[in-house]
């Protein structure tokens, strides 16, 4: 099943076919069952993130250590790129160097599409602006599978800043990929109609969003969107749409509540879901490490077949 | 000796038995003559600093290494913490990412004491605002352990900024526990007299504290006291209080001088002491190495005994 | 032939022999062909950078790994010594911990020949100030010996803002040594007449400069130097400096081009070059990850016959 992976890189969901995901959620499936070792001994993964991360940059790196890859403890910031010296310099430099993987968060959308073709390394989006965050899709993905067994004539729900989120998108695209459907959620603000035409069903009241749904992913709502003018107040916010109990329960029984984390406990999501028996939230940063096992191996074998 | 140690995480001396004590620092100097490979293979720690610290971090990190468990590079600067997550979710995330110890270092004193309890993880305080530094002190023990003994009858001056120093708490826990009678030493704003209720005895005059002491600990001097009115200027400070050959000669002949650094030479130490013949001070740092492996040790088999 | 290196430090190549320098690059040369594994086994690198640095900290680090040894995560920005403890208090501790070889980057010029004799560790020197960057000249070297295959009736054109550059003073020293001729070519400002008196040739036209060369060595122009006054613009000095496809036409045939990074593009050095056929930069960048195994290597030899 993972032989027709034949690509160094991960840079979004959105170009491959639901075989290719489900290969990479096989892949990281059978890692849970019997750890690989050494698998990627004598590559060197560099981390280029130029915004803050504590789960996904550590997780990228737990998944490097047990697959015997040694992490670069370089990152981005006071480096080269500070000195003006471009990016697509950075890496191959840092290729001549060694390095044979790149995770790379950027707030930049799309930055690098343009970038990966030019280097021999592989190279895998941590997060782009606001364009897609394959790997924590794939890990919501696994997530859901191990609980349903396959995503056909499942709904899921993402809720809140949808119009910022490169998690929601990674998302959408992956779940229709794979038979489901997606509902968007939040206030018009931050969840345009025009989302309907990359195909999510866009609604705005979230009693009606969450009746009957399969699952929620609630998304973190970035602090500084009260600034920005894009929602009056986190405690109005917190009231339309906070995930409370009450609203979880219009869901399917046993409907699961993800989150792509940090939280803000009392505002887009009640304390009592996050840590009650619906909450998936922790599963899925266990997850997350087998995924990224997985993309890194996988990009790993794309790679040395081009060489 | 190391069999009774059942506890997953190390907070403090304070409420630990001679026992306890005495065998982490037998496995500590066992670790000196027979250094173990591997005991640790597979573990992952973390570090969480809130503060700076070189030697501190360096010696956890050296240790973990020694023991072959992984060392994150991860920080808690630029973090989630910083996005708002409270910590027990970021310790959370990381114990779902695979984290078996966090090494903390907190400008809080006493805020591990309610997060332990709920992570499965071990925890180790690496120093928590003016609360204790436990691997500090009993580095300071081993040392003086080495050369003494044991600590019967001994008579230990800590010399400075008590009121602010958690090595000064963890030292007097850990030393009454032992045997051994403790004098504080320093200027009244620094040194006040309420600390006699918790067991040391308090002496504001360095000549008459430091007279028949069988050894003293320096403190180091925080060079904003001074902004803060604890001290007029560091010249008063130093002409007071420093350390020097004159004053450490009064003391029991060869008798040591520690001091847990980093060091303001010239403020409460005067170089020829700290480089002088007294000096254990670089013997307290190799012996921090084996300290904190005997920590993380001890910690792995209290949270795998748990599991 | 690598047998006559006993020292324990690299501080510099003005102090080497030319069989000294020649049997680094024997060294790094062999390791090109098979990689030696475990040689550094135990021990522990750290890196104290007092300014940014990409590419050399990650290329020791790769280097370090290569061999075998543990580099300790640790960096100075946010430890001790910004706490005020001094430079050899910070080594003496790490050193206490355990570390065998610092590898210092540090703004000062020549802070290193105080510091390295007080340590029994290996330190090597990163760059220092406007002094020496020993490990660039040597991947130099090493790029153009692998050309070549001797120096012997070379003349090497250093271009750029020699007057700060650690580069082209470690370069010219071992250039020389080694039988090359240099010529430091730039505006007056940035390339006094007076570097004539340390055995350069000082030619500020760029074509008389560049004619008939055997290779040019571009340095990257600190951005800076405009607000210093030094150079009137980058406009200008592009202009009148920039290594363009027509100057470096006026070489030897196939001379070639090196850069020690970050470039500015369009400042220094045109795309077309950079990124030419008779570009060696990214070849630099492999052998600087040979010349640093090289290096650690044979101070680990000078520091465990010392012990």
């Amino acid at each position: 099943m993972t032989k027709d992976w034949g690509r160094k890189d991960l840079l979004g969901l959105e170009g491959l076919g639901a075989a290719e995901i489900e290969a990479l959620l096989d892949e990281a499936a059978s890692f849970q069952e019997s750890p690989p070792k050494n698998v990627l001994a004598g590559r060197t993964v560099a981390f280029l993130f130029s915004e803050a991360s504590t789960r996904t940059r550590s997780s990228f790196e737990e998944a490097a250590l047990r697959l015997g890859a040694e992490p670069l403890s370089f990152s981005a910031a006071g480096s080269s790129l500070a000195k003006g010296e471009t990016m697509l310099d950075t890496m191959k430099n840092l290729e001549a160097i060694g390095v044979t993987h790149f995770v790379v968060r950027h707030e930049r959308s799309g930055v690098l599409e343009d970038l990966a073709p030019k280097v021999a390394a592989s190279v895998v989006n941590a997060g782009d602006g606001w364009h897609e965050h394959p790997t924590q899709a794939l890990l919501d993905l696994l997530t859901l599978r191990e609980l349903w067994g396959g995503f056909k004539g499942k709904r899921v729900v993402i809720l809140g800043d949808i119009r910022h989120s490169r998690v929601a998108r990674s998302n959408l695209f992956a779940l229709k990929k794979l038979g489901a459907k997606v509902t968007f959620c939040g206030p018009t603000p931050l969840v345009p109609d025009a989302f309907a035409a990359i195909g999510a069903q866009v609604e705005h009241d979230v009693e009606k969003a969450l009746k009957g749904a399969d699952a929620v992913n609630v998304l973190r709502l970035q602090l500084e969107r009260m600034e920005q003018g894009f929602v009056t107040s986190l405690a109005d916010y917190a009231l339309s749409y906070q995930l409370t109990q009450a609203r979880a329960a219009l869901m399917k029984p046993d409907a699961p509540v993800l989150h792509p984390g940090p939280m803000n406990r009392g505002v887009e999501i009640a304390s009592e879901v996050a840590d009650g028996p619906r909450s998936l939230i922790l599963k899925q940063v266990s997850n997350g490490v087998f995924v990224r096992m997985a993309v890194l191996a996988a990009c790993d074998r794309g790679r040395t077949a081009h060489v």
